[in-house]
């Protein structure tokens, strides 16, 4: 039993937790509003392993702990650095840290009420915030371990509304189902198909026009062909923001289509989700009230720290009926409470670490106006960087962007004013490679490529740390350009 | 740009951080050494949304927001109190907190090892180190989102062994498939068979022994008579460690019979795995190095924050043939390091969290030995429980306990010394809701209960912090005791 002196000595027991918290806010937090201090050290990996003393078996002093958690800051990636634009995340925002610090410290699940009964109770409001800015009446809704799990509760819940015994039965009497989306949609479609038992190959993919954006026509063509050839569409999934080029398919008419042929409208909306906070820019997502579910990561364009992510959907009870397996253990229906707040059963998970707090924290400190300005300061860095790579000699533009993805390449002194054949566009594709080695290996920036379809590799700097500014813009090409212009690729 | 005071003015940036941070060392770290505070302060659903202020909309001012989580704090459960046995998880150990408070710090995710090259080449170390001790000589394996998800990678790579063609043509033309798994398994196993495709009804439920044990006779009598049905069992389930009694199947002589018939064994070790680390104890896992896979979550036992759990193989390349997409947006195999460190399509994830951090520095600061002895630790106050449960009257154990769950009835008073028919047992299951309903309103401390097959509701505490003790046990009798012993239930 603790008395008197028994907080002095509780927190004094957390000497190597109050060192490291230090060490966090001067070396993590510090480099994350500096400019000039490096995104990344890069270590190749075999180099990595053996800078690092990773091996488990004998205990560790603190003070030697302590040395080997500076090295782990020092060779990972500052996610939090404003010239981050590798990834759909970023940035660094003490409350939704506050949030999440606090969610470990009370290190609790969120399978009842019992054992979660505060972030129960906030999962159920942010919830209904979400559902409502969809402008959707009513619905249901949990937090999930990324998008791509979002979408596969999507992919279930359409063939569970339609078909509810496949959760008992199986999927062998249901040859013919598949799943309709566009041929710029995310991968974990097609890994969702997979692990639910649709197959891969039951993913059919409609065409896009130029921006990236599904053709209605073609979805509307595909539908008709595989029902004559005895398919059942049993889900469209349209994109608000595609992963590579940010397209946003055109929900409405997606939504007169999948509402003609009753077929479940699942909305990806894991990185474009966020535009419904902003006025200007929430008609790019015009027509989601009309969707029967969908996908929304605030740890993207919103800030929240990895992983905050929802599906939604405005079926009331079909998650708890596609899903729950009502084990008794942990579901008792003689509580002395009111057990509908024993939510667990919603999810395909047992044990559900709480997301909700890093979230709620930060929304809760911002309020709706300062994400909504956030979300249009990315915007308009978006368009301004767009201007300055249209204007800059070297710099071309794949497209105009909808939405945070600028798309682009740098054409290198050596290859300019060349007639630009098949050999020109292989070398152009080892461009982005070479200045990406070299961006890494000075560590002042980081920004991917890829290729996609018949464009050769390209530059994608996508906007996701809400304090970015025009002048981080103009750092990005002088630094692609700097590092660029003298490569002259065979 | 920052120069000269950027450091104070970055740390001075953040200060509801940490000021947060001062209230999470004193009001959640004390009230964990401190077994006189309370381990919950209850209230009802309804009451807690009226006290919390949790609406969003406008931005609230610093001095508020840490108010408010004030009382996020005060009215969430403990589950680092020493008297919090109400989940399989629990305890308050600053060296995991620091790993995933640095993980939300460095908030990155798992795809590739461009943006996470730390806890890229680490999770390859404790990966190795965990295939070790389950007496692998090599493998692969991958964090997950919990234990049911693990499962589910189970049954996946099960069926993608023997049907490769599942992953593109679906599960249709595979109507006979099933799952063999004990009547005492998780529920996970029946979530997964929905989720996946197979669907609940292919889940066979193999009969236990007394101990709850499932019984190799029986689980070789279903495949038997499976087969002669022509059914085809793709994937057997043990557990080692049930949720509800602590069981551990013979592992052994599931291998032999999955051996004979060529069928996937899987085993679910979320809750019994840190056994290995124990050399007195790992005998209850005996035959593991024969299973394919297995589950294990070092947030239980072990003592790592949630979620912290893995799925692990001895089949190298299997991971990745079953679950790849190979993305060109993320995966590009024209970088400039080596790409096999991009392991993130050997998870159905896309974004995935670092889990790996929280469970390395624990585990290189108390080295192999500091966890055995903890994990001997608590097995020994499982016994000592047990033992005083034997002598106590009105105290009934279910079993002798195999593992850390220990489970008992307690009669009050009023139920002793009568006839134990039905209307008794009905009587008596009334007695553990009405001592819970009492324990929460107190909030001393915290067990949970519940029927099982033909025994009506017992209490079930479940030993997982590592730092209980013998007074501990003892606490746990002595307040059910006081709680319960006027009941006189009708």
């Amino acid at each position: 039993m603790q008395t008197g002196s028994s907080k002095d000595q509780a927190i004094g027991s957390q000497g190597f937790l109050t060192k490291l918290v230090e060490d966090i806010f001067e070396k993590v937090f510090v480099r994350s509003r500096d400019r000039e201090s490096k995104v990344i050290e890069f270590k190749p990996p075999a180099d990595l392993e053996n800078i690092l003393d990773l091996t488990l078996k004998e205990p560790t002093e603190d003070a030697r702990l302590l040395d080997i958690c500076h090295d782990v800051i020092k060779y990972s990636v500052h996610t939090g650095h404003p010239l981050f634009f590798n990834q759909l995340y970023g940035g660094m925002d003490q409350y939704t840290m506050g949030g999440a610090w606090l969610s470990d410290a009370l290190n609790t699940s969120m399978f009842t009420y019992e054992v979660a009964p505060v972030f129960t109770v906030m999962e159920k409001y942010v919830v209904k915030k979400m559902i409502g800015l969809a402008g959707m009446e009513f619905g249901d809704g949990v937090f999930c371990p990324g998008g791509s799990i979002a979408n596969m509760y999507g992919l279930n819940l359409a063939r569970c509304k339609k078909y509810p015994e496949v959760k008992t039965d199986g999927m062998s009497r249901y040859a013919s189902l598949c799943i309709l989306t566009s041929e710029q949609a995310h991968f974990s479609i097609r890994k969702g198909a997979a692990f639910l038992g649709f197959g891969m190959k039951n993913v059919v993919l409609v065409k896009c026009d130029a921006s990236g954006r599904m053709l209605p026509s073609d979805l509307e063509n595909n539908i008709n062909r595989l029902q004559a050839e005895g398919k059942e569409p049993v889900c469209v999934v349209a994109t608000a923001g595609t992963t590579v080029l940010g397209a946003f398919d055109p929900l409405d008419k997606i939504a007169d289509i999948c509402c003609k042929y009753r077929i479940w409208m699942h909305v990806d909306a894991a990185w474009g989700g966020a535009v419904l906070l902003s006025k200007e820019h929430r008609i790019l997502m015009s027509g989601i009230e009309r969707a029967d579910s969908f996908t929304w990561n605030p740890h993207k364009m919103m800030g929240a720290l990895n992983q905050c992510s929802l599906f939604l959907t405005k079926h009331k009870d079909l998650l708890t009926e596609s899903h729950s397996a009502r084990a008794e253990y942990l579901f008792q229906q003689d509580k002395f409470y009111d057990v509908s707040y024993d939510t667990g059963d919603k999810s395909i998970q047992c044990g559900r670490k709480v997301d909700v707090l890093k979230l709620w924290v930060m929304w809760k400190s911002k309020g709706d106006n300062r994400l909504e300005s956030a979300i249009n300061n990315a915007m308009d860095c978006a368009r301004y960087l767009s201007k300055i790579i249209n204007s800059r000699e070297g710099f071309r533009l794949l497209l105009q962007p909808e939405f945070t993805n600028i798309c682009f390449w740098y054409v290198p002194l050596s290859m300019r004013n060349e007639e630009e054949n098949d050999g020109w566009k292989r070398r152009l594709s080892q461009v982005a490679p070479a200045i990406k080695e070299r961006m890494m290996l000075e560590g002042t920036m980081m920004v991917g490529y890829q290729p996609l379809g018949d464009y050769v590799n390209f530059f994608r700097v996508v906007l996701s740390n809400l304090d970015i500014t025009e002048e981080d813009m103009e750092l990005v090409v002088n630094n692609i350009e700097r590092l660029g212009k003298d490569i002259n690729p065979q």
